[in-house]
């Protein structure tokens, strides 16, 4: 078409509406209205990373690029490369997070929730009449009479530690405050009305925290930041051998990691100009092992088979008791665990998910050192752990590295270069996971590696060093006579552990619960990692089930957005709490095919 | 009668059943028996402290001493003087706490109370199923689980603190345990299958504890200890005086009181070979200012008028949090005040009366420096605060003591000479209040004293010093050359200010209720104080109304025993926090009324 006529294109999620001309691909409209897409080979089709799904009747032919990566079903159902799609009329464009640079991704995880705001915490404006000789009531008496007949509630408790400084406050306000009341329990009387909530994914490597408004269920801030501990043990196996060795450790890296989520509290009260003592509730999601440290529970008969936590049901407790600084008496409420190696954080991931509504069996993965997964037939959930291993946050790579700036997070090699995109798109200085499970693919599918595994030396970039065979991403030359950025046989060997510890898993949970592969009608990968990852390229290498691209779906942090959910909604809190008991757990220590099957899916390829 | 029957007598409360000989008087009786009954006239129906009652159809016929003090409707109701009664056939006997020798008393507040037992702790033996991999369900919830379903409960929580000792001491005791539950909640989980409960009487100058059997209701130790507080303030007023003057001392009173409890039931627990960690449940009373310091709460509102309380309502919180060493998770519950002068011991005291069972109007009193007045109309209460002062703890009295080793409690004046009981029958130190209400009323009836409180000089022992009369209750040479102890005309000025304070609070309630005195069905005296005086002495001065004696009631230390049947009944435990709701309070100071009655009730004699 050679008129340039004007249209409409709506983005979603981000609700961005940009004015565009009919002659501008999907990805430059995209890059005309601020929103950044993926694009490696420069808007040729090439490196598929600007899928996107167009939602309404207008449909473009696709192109021969997108015929390759897209099966027909995926089509039908709007799939498209943004940088091979020429909208001619007004449409809506779906832009999965995979298909988001990486700041567009933060954008996303401050949308509004999409549940009933019901939070369990509610904050009531209330005027007391003061006290005289012939109405000489308690304080907090009055209070509660007050708010009780003012707002028909039926508080009964006011907070220990609230009740110390309400004399005092009460009449410092002028018998005007704001009061916060949880399960009929008064847990805050200030004079701000602010109302915040506090969401933390507590990782083993990363703590995810965000800042949510009560009174609207709006993400105000989040921010991640390293979790502290690291510099006590790299891995949390080797955190609870040090606890388990000394009690004194334990006491330390609570310690560490309360300071630390105290910080990160308050940077992300300070971006909107609140006080750290307005969080009126926070949720706190983890492993089990972080769940067990940060409320100082025995970590020893979890370390050892049988791998028992001390508790796996649900926990509310004063955050003050764990030393957070958070509103006086405000709860942190921890979700439950499934297991030794299944933490809440899963659960908040499976909350994220509307599993009463799915049809269906649905897959959910959350890729990590430990790979949780779950299979979810009509609300009845069997789980598995996978122990996958550093790999995929770049531990025992020769150049890995976690996803941070610089990281290769994606790329794309051709006959005899390498295009590749890092993290903000600064100069590479490593390669992350998602980068690491693309050069694998690529290199498969050039034959480079075969499906053992082994690199059999037939592209221009391999070269021998001293002891084993290596693809050069980056060499000395393109970093200016920095070392190369090399991916070696032997994170070859490591990727394939990791992969086939999840791929068995997957197995595993499909013959328990007497399903096959192509029964899955949705593969939900959650996490950081598993945002990231290139699906195409996972099922090249094996790690995923070669499924159509429309069964699958990221859903970013999940265990971030199922915490939020659970702090905004009171349902989804219950929901939560009565998740584990439709769970199965799977030991697969204890599972005879586990290890068959862990040994065949150490292959590269799909069959 | 000269033929020497043998009869038997049971001796009520106690239980005791002695063997005695019909020409033996009942006072002789209960001697040969090992009760110890009041006797200062050396059984000549003289003193008048050996009142009991027989309570079958054994009646002797009344002495002359008897119809002395003895109404017709009391000699009816079976109420004699033990050294004036010859039983010839079996009876049974009670005999009423303050005809008691103290160190009978003490046995009366062992015995187990009258209420069903219903503990709000509840102990269960639980044997669990040691976890395996294929069934790793975590401790606490299969704790949980296995409880829930051996005893049909519905336990939902477990104590933070019990989780952190869970896992170890799950296999430390091999799967075997007593597990304790309060509201749903595990709040001890151990090995020895003891369950006790401790309620304290936290008085301004004394703490009575008492530790409770909670699977029986038996109260096993009991002892009493000076608050320690006392060095940092002699009453109440100075030590808010110094919280309020000083942040810190409130920090430090705590500190001392919190001390002195832990030592107390370290003691009790001592006395029966139990540990401190046994106490699963405990209940403190105690007026409000002490409430208040103990938990921390703000003073400074309640010192100035109109003197309010931070807070009236019960409140639950954990043993631990206050810095008590009992059961890991236990709760301490503090009963509801009703005022910034009125406590919780009042709460405590009204409950150890069965009130809902009362007819007619019901005048309940616990006097001391404070002395804390209700009126029961059909279940409807209406309560004042007198500010009796010092005077019945022997302060502000001249050779004034309070109840201790060696104080007059008892005397009897006769022409020239006094008789005396002293407490456990040592050499006289000084006056206790009791004592000090015998000598004013009996210099009164003598006419030593006149209507206004002036002492008229016409007695033996009546002298004059340098400023003021006095009369000599022991003089030098009976002290071996020691000073004398005497009774002055100041002491008497004291006394009237603390008994017109009493009477004209009684009077102000009767007024505001529209009620007169000989309305008044009953006259119960609670409180160490209340249960020692004599009666008859009361209301010669004019303290109390003069009705006949057969409805006054000494009750004892009715705030320990409210509290212990706090502890022991779940009834009793949700009366008490009830009863507020049906206590109305008439602020003195706020009564146009009251300094009328009060100037009208300084003189002694009862019209």
């Amino acid at each position: 078409m050679n008129h340039r006529g004007k249209i409409k294109i709506d983005f979603e999620p981000l609700g961005k509406r940009g004015d565009c001309f009919t002659n501008n691909s999907i990805l430059e409209c995209a890059e005309l209205t601020g929103l950044g897409i993926n694009n490696i080979c420069g808007g040729h089709g090439k490196c598929h990373k600007c899928k996107i799904q167009i939602m309404n009747e207008m449909r473009s032919e696709p192109t021969s690029a997108e015929k390759d990566i897209f099966s027909p079903e995926d089509l039908a159902a709007g799939w498209r490369l943004a940088c091979q799609t020429f909208p001619d009329t007004d449409c809506k464009v779906h832009v999965p997070p995979e298909s988001m640079t990486t700041s567009q991704r933060l954008q996303v995880e401050g949308l509004a929730l999409s549940v009933p705001l019901q939070p369990n915490i509610s904050t009531y404006d209330v005027t007391i009449s003061p006290p005289t000789l012939a109405n000489a009531q308690a304080d907090a008496d009055r209070l509660i009479q007050t708010i009780n007949s003012q707002y028909n509630l039926n508080c009964d408790r006011i907070d220990s530690d609230v009740i110390k400084d309400l004399s005092h406050n009460l009449r410092l306000f002028n018998w005007k405050c704001n009061v916060s009341v949880y399960n009929n329990e008064i847990i805050a009387v200030t004079s701000s009305s602010n109302s915040l909530g506090f969401a933390l994914d507590l990782g083993t490597t990363k703590l995810a925290g965000y800042l949510i408004d009560l009174t609207t269920g709006k993400t105000l801030a989040s921010k991640g930041m390293e979790n502290p501990q690291i510099s006590h043990g790299e891995d949390i196996i080797s955190r609870i051998t040090r606890i388990i060795e000394s009690p004194k450790e334990a006491h330390h890296l609570q310690k560490v990691i309360v300071k630390a989520i105290n910080r990160l509290s308050l940077q992300l009260c300070k971006e909107i100009n609140a006080s750290i003592s307005e969080i009126m509730e926070s949720i706190i999601v983890g492993n089990t092992a972080m769940h067990h440290i940060i409320l100082r529970l025995p970590i020893k008969q979890l370390a050892y088979s049988p791998y028992i936590p001390a508790i796996n049901q649900s926990i509310d407790i004063k955050a003050r008791e764990l030393g957070l600084h958070f509103a006086q008496g405000s709860y942190v409420h921890f979700l439950p665990n499934i297991a030794g190696f299944v933490g809440s954080d899963h659960i908040a991931m499976l909350l994220s998910a509307d599993i009463r509504k799915m049809d269906g069996l649905v897959l959910m993965l959350d890729i990590g050192t430990n790979t949780e997964v779950s299979l979810i037939d009509n609300g009845n959930i069997t789980t598995v752990s996978c122990a996958s291993g550093p790999a995929f946050e770049g531990g025992h790579i020769k150049d890995g590295m976690r996803a941070a700036d610089g990281a290769i997070e994606h790329l794309q090699i051709t006959d005899a270069s390498v295009n590749y995109q890092t993290i903000n798109g600064v100069t590479p200085i490593g390669i992350c996971g998602s980068g690491i499970i693309d050069i694998l693919a690529q290199l498969y599918d050039a034959g480079v590696v075969d499906k053992g595994g082994k690199i059999i030396n037939s592209h221009p970039r391999v070269r021998k060093t001293q002891d084993q065979l290596e693809f050069v991403v980056v060499d000395e030359d393109e970093r200016s006579g920095r070392t190369s950025i090399t991916f070696t046989q032997k994170d070859i060997r490591e990727l394939q552990l990791a992969k086939a510890a999840i791929r068995a898993g997957i197995q595993t949970l499909l013959n328990v619960t007497n399903h096959t592969e192509d029964e899955i009608q949705m593969v939900v990968l959650a996490g950081a990692f598993g945002t990231y990852i290139d699906i195409s390229s996972a099922i090249t290498i094996g790690m995923l089930p070669s499924l159509p691209f429309n069964r699958f779906k990221h859903i970013g942090n999940a265990a971030g957005i199922g915490a939020k959910l659970a702090l905004i909604s009171y349902d989804k809190c219950i929901e939560s709490k009565n998740l584990p008991l439709n769970i199965s757990y799977v030991e697969l220590a204890n599972n005879k095919n586990f290890l068959n099957l862990f040994v065949e899916a150490l292959s590269l390829g799909n069959n």
